[in-house]
């Protein structure tokens, strides 16, 4: 006799935190094995995986995040009850590695090849500015400085998402946050951070406005238009000709040139006057945009003064992939197939096949009436229904496709 | 030329919140593959993985936890900045499992099969009551009533810890909450909660005051006693002749007896005055020891009021796992081997072999001078060095043990 009982009427309504949601099963069971091909990716580059924890002290984290007023702006506080002390959800998880660097694993010689999987919590950028759960993966490389250590994250970013997630279109848009920065050095701080978020948010008529006022304004218009293929920065590095910005445009240019050499040419854009959200940048910096989501699928960059904040004076350089948009823009190559897993088998709780199936690697589960067992195989994505008068083995061979 | 650069002096300290940790790479791994085996087992019976945010309206989780003074006064809240609303970190995954049954998946037919893993924020019940980040697995069934879903469920909890983590020595302790639910229940309020709180704590003093007190205090000091096997059940039973308590634990004794028949018998005990920390549980109860962490290594029971605050009437078995302490109880039966894996090339960061070796698996780095190459294999668990003379083949036969 079965007591399984039908589900009730649906009478209230249970909202979830704007921008959070739930991960159904397709979807959850794909984010994971996604995960997992990206992480196995960076593994086998040898960069070992750490977890550090979803909150921390603010005293901690803010200090990794110190200057970036817009990050700080939208980061969610809290009062640790135990200690008293305000506590941050992470906004970001590269002050966390920072931070392991120089406390945890400081016996460690470098270089440190860390990777890491987690949530961030960040508002969006664009549009409606709510927050947003962000399930990351990602990796730091600390300890190797200049072109040596951007090369690898290049090719390692190339790797994971070519070969580890699968995908086949994606472009690799690169920058180098020191042409900004030396091009606003001179400016007021108020003028130069009005500046610099204008053209973080490609925000032509601001642009155009603010840089009427500033000395040089004209070259910051023309920097923000600059887009394209090498050409782009040859233009940039006339551009600046003569300024302080000209050196991290020349840096840009040898760097386009060395990830050329090693294959990566057809991935690679260039955006000299780009601006990356985070302040801790110091010198190539870069976002991944494929078809699909309307943001990076990912980005990263150098950041060779961080470590420091920790006591760890080291350079390193970062990437980190959102799963959410890699997802989509998987998706969108590869419509979705609806894989199906797993038999459906008539019979009771204790039917032998469950134990048969479930030995050989075969997700299994029994209902004791065949209509609803192929209701219930259907709805929950099960590839067959193994009937009353059917063995394991013929189930197993028609999912395995052996005669 | 290689531009590494050796790590300074570390200057600051920088602590986490009470409670919290970093997994360094060790130990991140091996939790990984943990987490990666029992959920795999997990999908093997047919559950379906689902991925709830990790916190949530207070209004909408606490709904799920009404009742239970304990967890709610210890619970994390912070407001939510867009909303204005108070949020809460999840001190348990449940109350976000029914939501999701109610309100997501209320077009699938029942039995609801549903996974997870997350982790949630809780005191510490023992000792310094200190909250603890605790990484979780766990699986509902919803749908399924009484002793059928409750024998899933303990047949599940053995195959995942037996034949996913591969643990050899635990126990599952039975117990049922309508036993001491019964035999508080005429009490005023106040006096039935000190009580079934001195029970949880298993706190004899306060356990023999509070009961001199009260109408049947002999009986409940003499529950609290009872632990061992079937034994104890049927002392229980006579002990609890003609109250309302003794059909609860008539039934503990049917469970029992009808877990043993399947086989677990060599792994359970009774507890039958055992009060688990969440008031939901309405029916079956049960923890799981295992030599090593003095906490239980996973629990779960019988929730068949839970659903309804939801608006999805259900009664539903759950278990969760404690990948902590798994990982604690695992160890001691299972001294670490110090697991190594990977190869460190001596060569230059564009060695032909490290492409050869990522091809067929093997996770690789490069290091340009042979001494420090050893070095590094040491201190970040790479099982070889790959000498300037050897190739990969040679390396990849000697570490798959091939001639």
């Amino acid at each position: 006799m079965s007591v399984v009982v039908e589900r009730g009427p649906r009478t209230l309504e249970h909202p979830l935190p704007p921008g959070m949601r739930d991960l159904l099963p397709e979807e959850a069971a794909g984010r994971r094995d996604l995960a997992r091909s990206v992480l196995e990716r960076f593994a086998l580059h040898g960069y070992r995986l750490v977890t550090p924890p979803a909150f921390e002290l603010a005293a901690v984290l803010e200090r990794g995040l110190k200057g970036d007023t817009t990050t700080l702006d939208d980061v969610i506080r809290f009062i640790e009850p135990e200690s008293g002390e305000v506590a941050v959800l992470r906004p970001d998880v590269t002050p966390q590695i920072a931070r392991i660097v120089a406390t945890r694993l400081h016996d460690h010689p470098p270089p440190f090849r860390l990777a890491y999987e987690g949530t961030v919590l960040r508002r969006r950028a664009s549009r409606a500015k709510k927050h947003r759960q962000i399930p990351q993966v990602g990796v730091e490389l600390c300890g190797v400085a200049g072109a040596e250590g951007d090369l690898e994250l290049l090719r390692l970013t190339f790797d994971v998402l070519r070969h580890g997630a699968g995908l086949e279109r994606f472009t690799i848009d690169l920058s180098d946050a020191g042409i900004v920065r030396e091009l606003l050095a001179d400016l007021p701080s108020a003028q130069s951070l009005a500046l610099s978020s204008a053209l973080a948010r490609k925000d032509e008529p601001a642009l155009t406005e603010l840089s009427a006022a500033v000395p040089g304004g004209d070259r910051i218009r023309a920097l923000a238009r600059l887009h394209g293929g090498r050409a782009a920065i040859l233009e940039a590095i006339v551009l600046l000709d003569g300024t302080r910005a000209e050196a991290p445009a020349r840096r840009l240019l040898a760097l386009f040139d060395a990830a050329s050499a090693i294959g990566l040419g057809p991935w690679l854009s260039v955006d000299p006057g780009e601006v990356r959200g985070l302040a801790y940048y110091t010198g190539t910096t870069f976002s991944v945009y494929a078809e699909g989501p309307g943001e990076p699928i990912g980005g990263g960059g150098r950041y060779d003064d961080l470590l420091a904040r920790y006591g760890a004076p080291l350079p390193a350089v970062g990437l980190a992939l959102d799963l959410d948009a890699l997802a989509w823009a998987l998706r969108v190559e590869q419509p979705r197939s609806g894989a199906t897993s797993g038999v459906v088998v008539v019979g009771a709780h204790d039917d032998p096949r469950l134990a048969a199936l479930r030995a050989v690697g075969i997700p299994a589960v029994a209902i004791d009436d065949a209509a609803r067992a192929h209701a219930y195989a259907r709805a929950w994505g099960f590839a067959l229904v193994c009937e009353r008068e059917q063995s394991a083995d013929d189930v197993t061979r028609v999912l395995r496709g052996t005669p």
